[in-house]
This record gives structure tokens, sequence and C-alpha cells, in this order.
């Protein structure tokens, strides 16, 4: 494919004018980006040494710095490496309504670290399917995002190394693994040629880019980006998804289809399981004890551990979590209380805030609500279309397909009380003093909406009950029991996660 | 002091009742931290092996842990490296009305460093001041600083480090810095001593907590942090200071005077400035070059470069910073647009937001509005009450100063425009399609203002232009002109700096 690829020159004075002009277009068109609120992202992966961040540099001249950022990917430090391989791209997201410019993305770090033998062949296809995944959850909310492929020869790459190293401005500009990119320049264009076929979907298509001759470079790059813009704002004023026209060969994307497990509806629970006090310390000292001797096992063996609370409102998911918390070293872990989403928040996909709450692996991360809400509180209330929230179920079993390929253990709790028991507890909070703070006339608005809450909540635990995130419902009209249930199953799953590695 | 403190011997049977009923208060007091959002900072030092995490997992057993949190801090990383020393205790800064516990503080921080010999006397000297500028901004915004030292004899220290090296769950455990610790007790603690009577002040006292017997230790805590909250939720409701009383002799914190620089009224200066077309393309190209240049050398001197634009709305600042971005390479800066504080911003001290957007060193951070609208627009439209406004100038003076210390060049601007060419340029966006999202209501309601926002302009220039951080007022009616003079003063504040380092 890229062999194929056709090196043009152009004269500068011949394309001075159009490029004068996109360029004044591309400025008008920020303020449509704005208005529309379009986030827009726009990679550029290459060469070593293809003019990457001189063609960035030229794109942005005219755009207005405060709603753009240029972020630039180096190897993933050390600290980098503790978190799933794709949170440093979740954490650049721009906002709705600005753009991003890569130096370098998850594309050139996927080749790299292939190339580097930091990873084998098998996580090489995990990644390009993590790729695929996180391109078309941005899409399909609206992300509009363009892909460049700089690509230059063999010949010419290694004028430009020579020149980089020559001078003693530049010199140190020179990395090692640019000469490792030029020494390598076959098989990485062998891989480059795959990568780039392997992904190139209708929602994200790439375009490379005759990168030898600069001027050449620098048109093509700013009549796509103008052209994609233009069309992309077209179709999400007609509200319609937009997708790119291709001249290579297109790959699909199809979401990949998870088995679900069988689970029960929360109305055939049996409610009444109970514990008696003494049986009770003895099982919180024990489950408790256990835990802790577990989090020294997963931080030194860097096993990440999610916990994630849901359940209705007063069934105690706060006592709960403070037993956790308690067992464990506070060095250790965090808890998220996940509350209505921050402005910024609002303005990113709806999993941003998620990945980038993520502590580092061999800690525990500890949720207090969860991205659930887009399945339950935000169709209910109205604040997601029914429409967008259904696709949720897929993109959340994506994001926990994820976290378990980073190797996490995944515990998701559903903590149930019965209708009684909850008007019983807001009763208590309301006439005692220092519960009071946790009642407000949001709790009792929402109880009126409890058989719209249980079928959301049916349907969530039955689409997102997965053999690697599975739900587990607490009965929890009885605290204690609750507790101890807790503990046990967060426990339980650790080991198991254990005795897999064991194999 | 320290070789003085008396190790006691508590049984815990004894004091099993007291230590339970103080746990039992501690958790009541949680809900009124949260009432009266009394940010709390509960800070653990001491000797290696002294049982700090083990004091803060029994002191927050019982706390609710979704609103405190505990953070670790161990040996700065090298990213960490790369900004300010304290920009990490910043960062970590709880929300009003939440606890943070630091497992080692700034205090370990300094004083490993200084026995390291990563810092000399000077700078250990530098850091002490710092350490007590931070911990009077954060009292003086109405946080509670709890600060410990647990302090063991060597012999002890001695046998519980071979205890944890001799177990095999817990050798792990044993840092290197734990034995460098040991091998030189009498020369920490020499250091230990100096820095807790240097900083020992009466917004922030220390405790010394005789650690040998950990149920003394214990006891000794928790009752000094239950004390502590009611003290200081108690003057919260007296809307008065707390100060803490001291068993150790007192060392004042007088904030440090700042020479100003002599400055002009914004009614004296020359607003015909201007500049010819031919004249103003030559300019921006010089000196567009130049901090290209400059910016190169920046990069490989790791000198930060802080730009901080203010002016009169539609002064101009928008097409100011983007001559200047243009002129960069764009991964080697980044524009923070100001805007009115989100949710976690506005529960944490004013600063907070600028000190954890600071880049890099080496890097441009540039800042569309600043720190100043706490002396501008917040006390003109009643956000924070004049008298605390009053506080910033030095408080912002504080700030640049360490700004300074770390190295960075600073650029303060005041884009200054006469009130008809605003009206004008009101006028121009509200005709304009593509300017009419730069117009609100708002600004025209902030232009009636205008004498009131001179004034605390005028007063903000007097106070704040200091030698390390000058303000420059720019001649806006003529924008080009505008352009050429920041891009130039950026450009000699940077050489100036080159200069004195070459000295």
């Amino acid at each position: 494919m890229l062999e194929n690829v056709k090196q043009k020159k152009t004269k500068k004075s011949d394309v001075q004018q159009t490029i004068e002009a996109l360029r004044c277009e591309l400025s008008e068109l920020e303020n449509v980006i704005k208005e529309r609120k379009l986030p827009v992202i726009i990679t550029f992966d290459g060469w070593s040494c293809s003019g990457k961040g001189s063609q960035i540099a030229k794109l942005i001249k005219y755009l207005d710095p405060r709603f753009f950022r240029v972020v630039s990917f180096r190897a993933p430090s050390a600290s980098e490496k503790r978190k799933p391989w794709m949170t440093r791209y979740w954490e650049a997201l721009p906002k709705k309504g600005e753009l991003l410019f890569l130096d370098r993305s998850w594309y050139r770090d996927t080749v790299n670290a292939y190339m580097l033998g930091e990873i084998d062949k098998h996580q090489c296809k995990q990644r390009i399917a993590d790729i695929k995944t996180f391109e078309r959850q941005l899409t399909d909310d609206g992300c509009l995002i363009i892909k460049f492929f700089l690509h230059i020869t063999k010949s010419e790459q290694e004028e430009r190394l020579e020149k980089l190293a020559d001078s003693s401005i530049t010199s140190w500009r020179v990395e090692k693994s640019d000469s490792f990119n030029h020494d390598h320049y076959d098989k990485y264009l062998k891989h480059y040629d795959k990568m780039i076929s392997e992904t190139n979907t209708a929602n994200a298509v790439w375009h490379i880019i005759p990168a030898n001759d600069k001027t050449t470079a620098q048109l093509t790059v700013l009549d796509t980006v103008v052209n994609a813009i233009k069309c992309a704002c077209a179709a999400a004023e007609k509200n319609a998804p937009y997708y790119e026209k291709s001249e290579l060969p297109l790959s699909d994307n199809i979401p990949q289809k998870f088995k679900t497990e069988s689970t029960q509806k929360l109305a055939e629970i049996d409610m009444d399981k109970s514990i008696d006090d003494e049986t009770y310390e003895k099982q919180l000292k024990k489950w408790q004890d256990k835990l802790f001797e577990l989090q020294n096992i997963c931080y030194q063996k860097k096993i990440p551990v999610i916990v994630a609370y849901e359940g209705w409102d007063a069934g105690g998911k706060g006592g709960n979590i403070k037993r956790l918390a308690s067992a464990l070293d506070p060095r250790g872990y965090e808890v998220h209380p996940i509350a209505a989403p921050e402005p910024s928040e609002l303005a990113r996909h709806y999993l941003w805030r998620f990945w980038t709450r993520l502590e580092n692996d061999g800690h525990f991360t500890i949720f207090d609500r969860t991205w659930y809400g887009r399945v339950m509180v935000e169709p209910i209330e109205k604040i997601t279309p029914q429409k967008r929230a259904d696709m949720a179920y897929q993109e959340i079993n994506e994001f926990e397909k994820q976290l378990s390929d980073w190797g996490a253990v995944i515990v998701k709790f559903w903590i149930n009380i019965d209708k009684d028991e909850q008007y019983r507890r807001f009763k208590e909070r309301e006439n005692t003093p220092s519960k009071r703070w946790k009642i407000t006339d949001e709790d009792w608005r929402n109880r009126e909406k409890w058989d719209e809450y249980e079928k959301a909540v049916d349907r969530m635990i039955e689409k997102t009950s997965t053999e690697f995130a599975p739900w587990t419902v607490i009965e929890g009209n009885d605290k204690k029991y609750a507790r101890i249930k807790a503990l046990k199953t967060i426990a339980k799953s650790i080991s198991k996660k254990l005795e897999e590695q064991a194999k």
C-alpha cells in the first residue's frame, strides 16, 4: 500500500493562494466547530522525520490557540505503564467544540511497541481491536477523527536524519527511536501497511500523505482537514453520522459480541437473608483480614482491583464501602464518589471521567456510583435520549473488557433493598440530625420512579453481566449481611484471579 | 527537642474505652466538617518505621472513605521534578469539607532532599520559607492543618527494621531510604529538630508523638485530632481564625515583604501608539523567529516560561496570544483559557487551579486571564469579600516568587484600550456573524463598571509589579502595535534570564 504512494512535487508559488484560501476557510470553520460543539481529533502518524510536527505547526497557524491543543506522545512513562494502555489517549480527549492535534497517536505507539518487542503478536492484535473500539466509541459520540499517515521514502528519510544530526541546533532532536525506525524501514513498512489496512474504517478513515515534498504534504493535509470538517458539520446538522469516503479498501468495525451470563430479576431475589451480630463480627474480621492479605499480594503482583457500587438510594453503599476501605492499607486504594458531572466532564464522552479516575495497577479503585448512571438515571431523567443510552450496554462491556485485559479484577455490586425498607431508612435519616445531609428531595422524587428504575436495573444486569465483569446482587435489607457478602465476593474474585495466574 | 520526648507505655485495655469514645466523636465530627465546609489536612512525618501508615489506618477506621483521601508521598518522580517542588502538594489539596491524610509531607521531602545532597543549605532554607508560606495561605483560607511528628528512639527503630526485614511478607517494604534514615539517625535528629522549631507556627503547630509504644501514639494522635477539629469548627462558627496552642516555642510566620517597582496609572498611558502595516509584517517575522529560537534554548535549558494575559474585554488578547502561539513549536506550549471556576475548583484555594495547570519546565504556560481575577472581578462582582481579596496581593506575589525560584521567566500583560475603542469593537463584534460568540450581555454589564475596574487594575499593577514578575501595560488601541510589543517583551525577558544564567 505505502509502496504505491506517488510522491509529488508542488511548486510553492503555484499553490500559495490556494493554501491561503484554505487556511482562511479553516479559521472560519473553527467558529462552526465551536457552535456545533463538534469535538475534532486530528492524528499525525508516520515515519520518523516525516514532518509531523511541522505539518501540525502549519495547520494551526491560523487557529485560535485557546480552542485547540497539541499533544505529543512519546514512549509511555513508567507511571503511564501502570494504567491501561489507552488511558493517556482518553485523558487527552478534547472538549466538544475544540480540536486536538496529536503528534503520534495510539498507532505509532502500537507499532513501536511491537517492533521493540514490548508486545507480542497477540497483544498487538488486541491493541488494534482496542483502537477500533476506541475510535468507534468516539465517533458514535459525535467526534470527528481525521487520521494522517505521513509517508516518506527510505532515501528521503536518510537525507533528513543526516541533516538533523549535522546541525548543532537540531542534533538533540534526533532520538534513538528515529534511527531505529530508519534502520528497520522495510519491516516497519510492512507493519504500517498492515495497521492501516486493518484500521481504515468508515467512521475513521486513513489519509496517506506523500510527504517527501513539504508543500505537497501541506496542501493535501489542509485540503483534507477543511473538507472533512465541512462534511462532518453538515452531517451533524442533519443529525446523521459522518462517514468519510476512502480510496483505500475499507475494513469493518463491527462491535465484538459479549456473552452474558444468565441473571435473576430483582423481583426474584430472596430479600429475607440476614446474619446475627455474633456471626457478623466474626465474619467481618475474617474477610477483612483476608482482604488485607490479598491487597498486599495484588500490590506486589500489580493486579488492579476495580469495585463498582450501585444500588438503591439508602441501600447502604456508604457503610459497605467503609467496611471494605477500613480493611485495606489506605495507601493502596481510592474511593471515587460519582456525583453529577462537572462542566468539563459534560463536555466529553461520558466514559472520560471514569477512564481518568483509574488508579495504578496494584491498587483498588472503588466507585461509589459508576458509569452505569448512563443506563439508569440518564435516560430516566431525560438527560440522555433512550436510544443513545441503549448503546451504552455495548460500550460499557467494551470498557470493562479493556479493564479486564489490563489484568483487573472487576467486581460490580447492585445493593438491593425493597421499597418498604427504603421508606424506613429515608424516615430514619430525616429524624436523625447527623444523617439528615444524606436525604434530599431528589431521593423522594427518585423513589416515585421505583418501577421505572427497577426495569432499568434488570435490563442493565442482564446486558452487562459478563464473565470478566459479572454483577453481584446483594440482598441489602440486612446491612450486616450485605457487608459480609460484599467483602467475601471481592476476596473470592481476587483469589480466583490469583489461581488463574498461577496456572 | 526530640531527645527530650518522653516515651510512655500505655496498656491497651486501660484506654480501649477512651479510644472507642474518641473515635465515635471523630466520626460525628466528620459531619460537622462537611457542614462547615472545613478542609482538613493531617500530615504524618517522622522516622522511618515510626508507624505513620498504621497510625493513619487506625485513625480513618471509623471515617467515611468517600470524604477523605490518603496520599503517600514517596521520592518525587522524574516528571514531578519538572514542576515547582510544591506542585504535588497543591495538587493533593482536599475539597472544603473533606479530609486529607498525608503519609509523609513536604517536611520529610525537604529533610530527605537535604540529607541526600539534592539541595544545599540555601535551598533548604528557601523550602522552609515556601512551606511556611504554603501553610499560611491555606490556613488563611480556612484550612485546618494538623502536623504530627512520630518520634521513635534509635534502638526502637533498629528493632523494627530488623523485624520487617526478617519477615518474608514484609521485607519488600524496607526501602533503601529507611536504612539510610537509621544509619544517619543522629544527623537526622538534628535536622528534624531544626525543621520543627522553625515551622512551629501558631497557624500550624507541631505535635510530637512519642511512638515507641503504639497504643500511646494512637491515643495521643486521636485525642489531638478530635480536639483540633472541635476547636477549629468552633472558631469557624465565630468566623475567627484558628490558632492552636503549643507546648513548644512558637516560630513566627511573617509574610515576606516584596519590593514593588514604580508603575504608571492607566490614565497616564499614551494610547496613541501605533505601527504601520509594513513595519508590522517585518517586526512580526523578526520577533516570531526570535521567540522560536529562544523556545528551543529554553527547552534545552529547562527554563519554564509563564505568560499571563489580562486586559479589558475586547482588548485583543485572543489575537495577541495567537501570534505568540504560532511562533512556537506547538509541542512546547499550552494555552489555558481561564473561565469561571468549576465546582471542584471552587471547593479549593483559588490558587489551586493555577498551580495544577503549570506545564513542565522548558515549556511555555500561557494564561488567557489569570489568578488576578481574584483582585478584579471577584471583589467587584461580590464573589469574594473585598477584605479577603485584598490579601491576594501578598499571596500572588508569593506565588509568583515561587515560580521565579523554580527558574521561571514570568511575563504579565495588561492589554489596555480606551473606552471608545472598546465600544467600537463591541459594536463590530455584534455586527460580524463569525465574531458574535465573542460578545455577551456580561461584557456590556462589565463595561458599565469601567471606572471601578480601572481603579482595581491600577491598584493591582501597583501592588504586584515585582522585579521577578513585572507587569507590562500594552497600549492596545492598535492591535498590531500591541502584538509586536508583547512578542518583544517576552523575547527580551527570556534573553535577560539567559544572560543572568550565563553570569
